[in-house]
């Protein structure tokens, strides 16, 4: 189906989704040796067509220049020597990974005889929509392969070229180990009328996985039918409580709020001990603003009192609104609150955060444990940057997202996030009294 | 809010889900001990109100009688003795099972220095909409109260007095341990609008659990912007291989089908593997047909030539059509095919299934395997009846409902179900590089 021809989405679509299913059914009966050959001999035939992936990678940046693309989705669009070089050693590294699928646990007699556990399964098809980084294609092929699931993927138009390019080595990848090539399907429209379909088949997707703006994931979550494993935002807070450490309290903000700002493990709120705020607060906030210059400070009125007037913040600070407390920056802001002890600032993050990744800086034991257990966030820490939060700092090898959800998935999801469970039952003719 | 007064429903479920999400927070933080006082306190007030209970659940039965209500509702809805004990019974039960909150797994360090672990915890709030069976309002409040969850219930209007006079001991039980009684809420409206909003209510509600009839499923996994664990249909198989011992064949079939048919787990259909159709499919259907002479069997052409004329089975039989292999009769009625093998056997259950429970009957061990790897169903099983997927036969202490999902929980749903795991991450001041 080329581009110009997309008249009937739906049955495209629906055959899209039937081949997926048939892949998947030989997938989960692939055995790991087989995969781990399919994802090398991807690599081998990623790293033979780099000159024609860069290519169509130039023919996408061109289109995305003539049509005014932001300089940042220009940014994640470009495929350059470093980035073809990490989507090589990413197949290499899932290759290197442990097979998720199999796995028998909990395995008990139960007094009915029956010899009882689970066994760890693929989900079936995972549906990915995403949006310029054409290296997504590849991390999320390799993730959905390892784990025995078949993937369609649906990237952003202006990746096109870019993405058929990578989706031809993985056709001739899987065909050289005897795969289907319809274990991983790169949606040759870019017709958004198949977004609409690919969420709502739940005959053939067992699960979506969608990645870009809180606009378009918001709008997904809503028309799906497909269960979505989502990342909403990322409002992350680090609290310094009054028996922080002061170099451990300055050394961590600046990385959680200066090391990138683009990212959803990025603070976006510092909540200050009363106790200590006069003290620590002007360091920290100094420390910040001499790490970047663009650093603007939105202060609460006690944030304020402690902070205006203070030479070295000079243009860096305002009043911070109601609003500010609920905003994802993803830019050299933060919001700043003095707070009345542990209790008001578990108060803040449970009712402000996106429960996403929170962070006490504390010496104190019991106030660390009462924070790590009463935050109800994907990752809450203690004493260090929430820019952990992070699929290959938690050594999952690589991400396919992180999830704000509760259900199912929670925070980086990794290869175990794909699979699911199910209940096996050896027997020796046991019937039910 | 009475009955009388529903004008306001999206207030007062507004105003249900902040008390939820407020108890939530204390609950997550409660300690063990204290959640099974709570219990053993709610046992001992059910107790005592035994008589008020039973005079409650008078007015619905006397209710029902005079709306006609099905025999089968009115059956679900009566508290007799014995209903009464298992309540009792269930709640020392659950008190009994150790709490999966708190439970520390993974921890190892990374190379970055920190110390990174999951941590289960509650969901938060649970949203249960359910029909007649008045024991299910306390079996669900039980189990989400074990797992630091608030929960919100929605019965059936038919069992709406039965629900509030157990709803009123379980206040009093959690008032008497100092928790929340908004932990515990039975809505006090029969308006349907409140499904309508718990299920979209997604600030407040973080799971809906339905109980009830397929449409009913249908229709709110469909509406629902909560993630739903829902449970659809149960079209489970038993596949008698060639290898098959002859009374296990039998009695796991029997069993599987005729100990009861309104059950989910309940055999719907019966493949032969043609090998020994002959000889092993007359002696099966005879000792089905022996168990319950109102069993009607609904065969394929290969059946229908070997046992058509068998006057054993006289009055018994009829054909096939195609919708059979689709339907879950919950009924004395099973459809009987005879296929070529396992690969056929795999292929019928993993085409027309509804990923419940299936089973192979079989002594030989490379079929087993291949069975419990390929076939894709929330529990797969050797030698033993379907009948067996069920929380308590799996230990699961009670169960809140069975998941033909693969999202999140699938089969039988016990505590663990309700809960979710965070990312906990130990540092030392520890930011990254």
């Amino acid at each position: 189906m080329s581009q110009a021809n997309t008249t009937d989405v739906t049955a495209y679509m629906q055959q899209v989704g039937q081949q997926a299913r048939a892949a998947s059914r030989a997938l989960a009966a692939a055995n790991t040796g087989s995969k781990n050959a399919a994802l090398m001999a991807i690599h081998d035939e990623l790293k033979n067509a780099k000159q024609d992936i860069l290519a169509a990678n130039k023919i996408d940046m061109d289109k995305g220049q003539k049509n005014d693309l932001e300089a940042a989705l220009l940014d994640r669009l470009e495929l350059n020597d470093d980035r073809f070089e990490g989507m090589l050693q990413g197949l290499k590294d899932v290759a290197a990974l442990p097979d998720p699928i199999g796995e028998v646990t909990d395995m008990t007699y139960r007094p009915s005889g029956i010899h009882l556990g689970k066994m760890r399964v693929p989900l079936g098809v995972v549906g990915m929509i995403y949006e310029s980084r054409p290296n997504v294609t590849l991390e999320a092929a390799s993730l959905a392969l390892k784990s025995g699931n078949a993937i369609i993927l649906r990237g952003g138009s202006e990746a096109f070229e870019s993405n058929q390019a990578i989706a031809k080595c993985i056709h001739q990848g899987l065909k050289k180990v005897g795969l289907s090539e319809h274990s991983v399907q790169v949606l040759q429209t870019t017709d958004r009328a198949a977004v609409g379909e690919l969420i709502t088949m739940t005959d053939y997707v067992d699960v979506i996985v969608p990645r870009g703006g809180k606009g378009l994931i918001e709008r997904i979550s809503n028309d799906a039918k497909v269960p979505v494993i989502k990342h909403l935002d990322g409002n992350c807070h680090t609290y310094i409580d009054s028996d922080a450490e002061e170099e451990v309290a300055i050394e961590v903000s600046v990385n959680a709020k200066t090391h990138r700002y683009g990212t959803c493990n990025t603070m976006e709120t510092l909540l200050v001990d009363e106790a200590v705020a006069d003290e620590l607060l002007p360091k920290i906030a100094e420390a910040i603003v001499a790490a970047d210059d663009a650093m603007q400070l939105r202060l609460d009125d006690k944030s304020q009192s402690i902070l205006n007037g203070n030479t070295k913040l000079e243009g860096h600070l305002s009043a911070a609104t109601d609003e500010d407390w609920d905003t994802e920056y993803l830019a050299p802001i933060l919001a700043v609150k003095v707070v009345d002890g542990l209790d008001a600032a578990i108060e803040h993050i449970n009712t402000h955060g996106s429960q996403h990744t929170d962070v006490i800086i504390t010496d104190n034991y019991s106030k660390s444990q009462r924070f790590i257990r009463e935050v109800d966030s994907a990752s809450v820490m203690i004493n260090a940057s929430s820019r952990f939060a992070d699929g290959f700092e938690y050594g999952l090898g690589a991400e396919i997202g992180i999830s704000t959800d509760k259900i199912h998935a929670r925070g980086p999801v990794g290869l175990e996030g794909l699979t699911s469970q199910k209940w096996i039952v050896y027997g020796k003719g046991e019937t039910r009294a």
